[in-house]
C-alpha cells in the first residue's frame, strides 16, 4: 500500500425529502446571500427548485439565481456566475442538479475570489481559496457531490479540461434519492455506467497489498450489478435509487481508491467521444471501457480473474485462467447491454473513420499515459478499434 | 433504507513515517500551544514521542506534555488535564496512542471550553464546542481516530460512560501502520475482534434493502479474516498491519453503517466483563459476541446465511439453511481462536457465578436494550451463560 492523505469533510445529508434542509445547511456552513445555480429546465419544472427557495427564504438567506448550465458545462456561464457573485456580495454557491451544475459551481467558487481568469486553474494552477458551495443532487452518476473535482468546457475550441483541490469539496451535500426517481431509464443507465467506471479506474492498479481497497471496490461494484437493473425495471424503486445514490458518492470520494495507483485512461480514452459526438459520458465508457480491459488484460491476468470471480461470479478455470479473465470483461458488456447502454461504435454513434481524428486530439503524440498499463497513441488507436468491433 | 446524515472530516494521514509531519498539521489546523497527551510508556520508551516533540519543534508549536492514559481511561486525568490546558492557554490537543489515550483527549477537549462539569457530557449533555484534536495511532482497533466517540471511566464506581459529537471528530489523524509493528500478539489479536465487532454491530440490522452498506461491511470482515492471520504469524508485515489499519478506520467513522438500524448489544454485554475483570476489550467481545449471535440467530436466519457465505465461504445449505448460519457463527468462532483469542468464560478469567452481578450491573432491571433483537434481564443472562459453554 502506498502512503496517502485521506480528506472527505462534506456533510452528507441524505433522505428522501432532505432538500427542505437546505436553507437550514446553508446558514450552519456561513452562507447568508447565495447563488442558485442549475440547469436546464427540470429541476424547474419539477418544483425542485420551488422547494429549495422556500427553505432557502424560511431560514432567511437570501439568493440570486443562474440557471442554464449545459452538459458538458461552460466558462461562458462560469464568468457570467463569477461577475453575479462579485456584484451581488454572494458568499455560498448552492447547486442544485447533477455534475455538470455542481463542476459549474465548484468553477464560480474558485474564480470569484482570484484576481486572474478562473481557467488558469484548469490549466495547471492549484486552487487554495474558493466560496463555500453546497449541493442538492439530481443524478448519481459523477460523484461531484463528495469529491474536490470539476471538468469544464472551454467554449473557444470545445477544450474540456479539470481542476481538483480540497477546497472544491463541498461543505453538504444533500442526496434525496427521491428526486431520481423521474429519471429516464437510459440517464439512469448512464449515471450507473460512470459509477462502475469510478470504480474500475481505480481497482485496476500495479500496486500490490490493497486488499481492504480491493473488497471496497468490489463492494460497490456487486451493489451496481444488483441494484441498476433493479431500477431499470422499475423507475419508481426507491430502495434501489438509495443504494446506487450512496454508491455514487463512495465510488469517487476516493475512500475506496487511497494508498493505490490509479488508471484513468478509459475517461481520458472516452472525453475525445463525447467531445466529437456529444454522447452521454456514460454511454461513451459503456463502449470504451470493456474494449480498454480487452487490450490490457494480459498486463495481470488474476486481477481480471480477480474481478470476474468476485464482482460478476464467474467460475474461475484453474488450468486457462485468460477464460476466466475474458469471460469477466464479456459479463461486464453484457451487463451494460442489458441495462440499455451501447456497447460499441455503431451504437453510440462514433464512426470508425474519425478514430485518427479522435486520438490526435487527445494530444499524447509521441507521448504516452500513465497509469495500468502505459498507452501510446497506437494502442489508443487500437482501443477505439476493438470498440468499434466489440459485439456481444 | 434510512434517511442519515454522514460527517467525516478528518484529514487521515497514512503511511510510514507521517509522524514526522504531525507539527504542520498541528498547524494547519489552528494549533499553536499543543497538550501532548499519551499513556503509560510504550511510545516514549520506543521513540515516538521524541519523534512527535521533535516535529513540533520543528514547526514552532510549543507543548506541554501529559502521560499516564491507562486503559478504561480515567476522569480523574481529564481534569488534571483540563487543568493544564487552561492554565496554560492550550490551544490544541494531540493525542498519541490508543483508543484510550485519544477518548482521554477528546474528554478534555470538550471540558475545557465549558464551565460545568465535562463528566456532564458523559451522562447525557450534547457537546457543540470542543479544542480541536489531532491524533497519531498506535492500534488499529477502538476507531477512535475516525469517530466523535469517547468513553471515560469514572474512579469513584468505576463508571464507564461515552458521549459522541461532531465537534469530537479528530482534525487530523496519522495511521501510520509501522508503529504497530511492535505490538504484541495479543494486543493485534484484540484490536482485529474489535474492529470486527464494529462492523458486526451495524451488520445485523433490521433495516431491510441496504446492499451497500452490507457489502461495504462484509468488505471490510473479508479483509479482516485474510490479514489478521498474517500478522499474528508476522507481526512485521507492514502490508497487513497497513490493510488493517486502514480497515480499523473504515470499520468505525460509519461510512459502513449510515442508514441502518445498528445494534451495539454485544459491546454493552462486554464493557461488563471489562468493568469487573479489567480483561482487554477485545478479549471480551471474543467471547460475547458469538455467543449473542448464537442467542439472536433464529430471529433473521437468512442475515446469518448471507454472513456465513458471503464472509466465511460457508456452503450455502438450501434444505437446513439454519445449519448454514450456524456453520458461520462457527466459523466466526473458529477465526478468533486461530488469532490466540480466548472464546468462553475460562479462557477469559470470567465466572459462571458472577452471571448476576453482570447482569444487575448492565442495569436494564425490568427494561430491555433496542437493537437488532431487544434484549430483557433474562437474555443478557442466556448469552452469558452460552459464553461459559461455549467450545469449538
Amino acid at each position: 500500500m502506498e502512503n496517502f492523505n485521506f480528506y472527505s469533510p462534506t456533510e452528507f445529508v441524505f433522505g428522501k425529502g432532505r432538500e427542505n434542509e437546505c436553507g437550514e445547511y446553508v446558514v450552519k456552513y456561513g452562507g447568508s446571500n447565495v447563488l442558485l445555480h442549475y440547469g436546464s429546465g427540470s429541476a424547474v419544472r419539477s418544483g425542485l427548485i420551488d422547494r429549495v427557495k422556500a427553505s432557502l427564504e424560511k431560514s432567511g438567506v437570501r439568493y440570486t439565481e443562474l440557471g442554464g448550465v449545459q452538459a458538458n458545462p461552460r466558462d461562458t456561464l462560469v464568468y457570467k456566475g463569477i461577475d453575479i457573485c462579485r456584484r451581488d456580495g454572494v458568499d455560498f454557491i448552492l447547486a442544485v442538479g447533477g455534475g455538470s451544475v455542481i463542476d459549474s459551481a465548484k468553477a464560480i467558487a474558485i474564480g470569484v475570489p482570484y484576481d486572474g481568469d478562473f481557467w488558469d486553474f484548469y490549466t495547471g494552477k492549484h486552487a487554495d481559496k474558493a466560496l463555500p458551495v453546497g449541493t442538492v443532487l439530481t443524478i448519481a452518476a459523477a460523484g461531484s457531490e463528495g469529491s474536490g473535482d470539476s471538468v469544464i468546457t472551454k467554449e473557444d475550441g470545445m477544450l474540456k479540461r479539470g481542476t481538483g483541490s480540497d477546497v472544491l469539496r463541498p461543505r453538504f451535500s444533500v442526496l434525496d434519492p427521491a428526486l431520481t426517481q423521474t429519471l429516464p431509464a437510459y440517464q439512469t443507465a448512464c449515471g450507473a455506467t460512470d459509477i462502475m467506471a469510478h470504480v474500475f479506474e481505480r481497482y485496476f492498479t500495479n500496486t500490490r497489498e490493497v486488499e481492504i481497497t480491493d473488497r471496497l471496490c468490489e463492494a460497490v461494484l456487486m451493489t451496481m450489478v444488483k441494484e441498476t437493473p433493479r431500477v431499470i425495471a422499475d423507475p419508481d424503486n426507491y430502495e434501489a435509487r438509495a443504494n446506487i445514490m450512496w454508491a455514487g458518492m463512495v465510488a469517487h470520494n476516493n475512500i475506496v481508491g487511497v494508498g493505490r495507483e490509479q488508471d484513468w485512461n478509459s475517461h481520458g480514452i472516452e472525453h475525445e467521444l463525447s467531445g466529437l459526438y456529444d454522447c452521454a459520458h456514460g454511454a461513451g465508457l459503456a463502449v470504451i471501457m470493456p474494449a480498454w480491459m480487452e487490450f490490457v488484460y494480459k498486463h495481470d491476468v488474476m486481477r481480471f480473474c480477480q474481478m470476474a470471480t468476485r464482482v460478476f461470479g464467474v467460475k474461475m478455470n484453474f488450468a486457462d485462467p485468460e477464460t476466466t479473465a475474458l469471460a469477466g470483461i464479456k459479463a461486464f458488456r453484457t451487463f451494460l447491454h442489458s441495462i440499455g447502454m451501447p456497447i460499441n461504435f455503431a451504437e453510440l454513434g462514433a464512426k470508425e473513420e474519425d478514430i485518427p481524428v479522435l486520438v490526435e486530439k487527445l494530444g499524447l503524440g509521441d507521448g504516452e499515459t500513465g497509469g495500468f498499463v502505459h498507452l501510446k497513441s497506437a494502442d489508443v488507436a487500437e482501443i477505439y478499434r476493438i470498440a468499434v468491433r466489440a459485439e456481444l
